[in-house]
């Protein structure tokens, strides 16, 4: 896919991963540029760098490079943000059984990488969100994303809505997730080409969002609670895409 | 349900309970008691704290009593763990449809606070793990929970693999989530009573415990990730057994 240009990011501004599993998935990713790498001299082993400047540092300075407590396992990587795409390109790949995940203001940076995993294992399109609504890449967003990151494509958009009308253009079927839908999840599936959306926990999808879906539904929940957390209700929702295709 | 006596912990050692959500929620458990209260004069009029001591400070001096960047939306409480529970009791009050969840060596308090809110909200009978290894009650775990904790029973027991034994006798089918099954997940439904069992990321579940499962279960998972996030596929377990009982 085009990726639109994008300038080299100030170093203070670029993100940091760490963790074994988000650096060897950085490391893999052709698309993605690795600025430097601090390393133990056990972990370094591991792994070949190629030609990214590495610093070694022993386990105390790494602690000093990330969130306290994150467990960095011996290596940190500096690294420039992926370029953006193009919502056309990523639609322009789309074959039927394989769904789309829509985020209207789902902010926290766990929440999003978690889904980017789950978009992974259903084998999802990709996910949209709206550029000023949603998280940077960074390290905390990485580690939960277990890679996914560097293989998910994750487009972000100015304007859903408009960006919705492009994708029931493209055939897709959009299903909006409330909890104050009549119909069941396993209801509204059926179209070859879904594509879920899901709001903010608490406030949900904004009324914008709402009136762009072709059918809204709710997952069978309990009144015990109030929602599910975001993360778990979309890998639901792929699941149920999922077997709806059988 | 009989709870096991339990001696006051001292002060240091207690869980703290911080946000709104996660105060109300310990504030209408009879089960909980909670030793004092600091809440900022704003925060503290939304509640009624009773007897409970209660100490007005501003929002820099909460921040110091949680972790670095909790939001606790200025109150925190100082809270006695939950008495013990027994499995024999919890037992007691099965269900036909209502699934129990059993978490063999998932340690992470953000997981199992999500999973017990996914727990409350498929309307399960409660949640077992290992005492030796499962988190204690903490002020993260709680967040996650969302209010869970304070609702759905969590029952500690000392051997993961009699506590399988007694369920079996209980009448439950103990269905184990692995990425190396035959069955998907849908096709090990069937039975009234379901326990789901599932294992650490990475590790999955101890071999012992594999054992006492009647079915092995997959989740349909492409092969771009090893594994879902631990209380995504726990919610999609809930989901499945949910949507398999009709």
């Amino acid at each position: 896919m085009r990726r639109k240009a994008r300038q080299a990011t100030k170093p203070e501004n670029r993100p940091r991963f760490w963790g074994r599993h988000a650096v060897a998935a950085a490391l893999g990713n052709p698309e993605r540029t690795i600025a430097r790498i601090w390393a133990t001299r056990e972990a370094a082993a591991q792994f070949d760098f190629g030609d990214i400047p590495v610093t070694f540092a022993d386990v105390a300075d790494l602690g000093r490079l990330v969130p306290r407590e994150a467990p960095h396992q011996g290596v940190v990587a500096e690294v420039e943000k992926l370029p953006d795409l193009w919502l056309g390109d990523l639609l322009d790949q789309a074959e039927d059984g394989r769904p789309l995940l829509v985020l209207d203001q789902v902010t926290d940076p766990h929440n999003v990488g978690a889904i980017l995993r789950s978009a992974a294992a259903f084998d999802a399109l990709g996910i949209v969100t709206q550029d000023r609504h949603a998280p940077p890449e960074s390290g905390a967003l990485a580690k939960a994303a277990s890679g996914a990151l560097e293989t998910v494509p994750w487009v972000r958009v100015v304007n859903l809505a408009r960006a919705l009308e492009e994708m029931a253009e493209a055939g897709f079927w959009r299903v909006g997730l409330t909890g104050e839908a009549d119909m069941t999840l396993a209801e509204a599936m059926g179209p070859a080409r879904i594509a879920l959306v899901l709001g903010a926990e608490g406030e949900g999808m904004r009324q914008n969002t709402e009136t762009h879906c072709d059918a809204l539904a709710r997952l069978p929940i309990s009144d015990r609670i109030e929602s599910l957390n975001v993360s778990n209700a979309a890998a639901i929702a792929l699941y149920a895409a999922t077997v709806a295709r059988g």
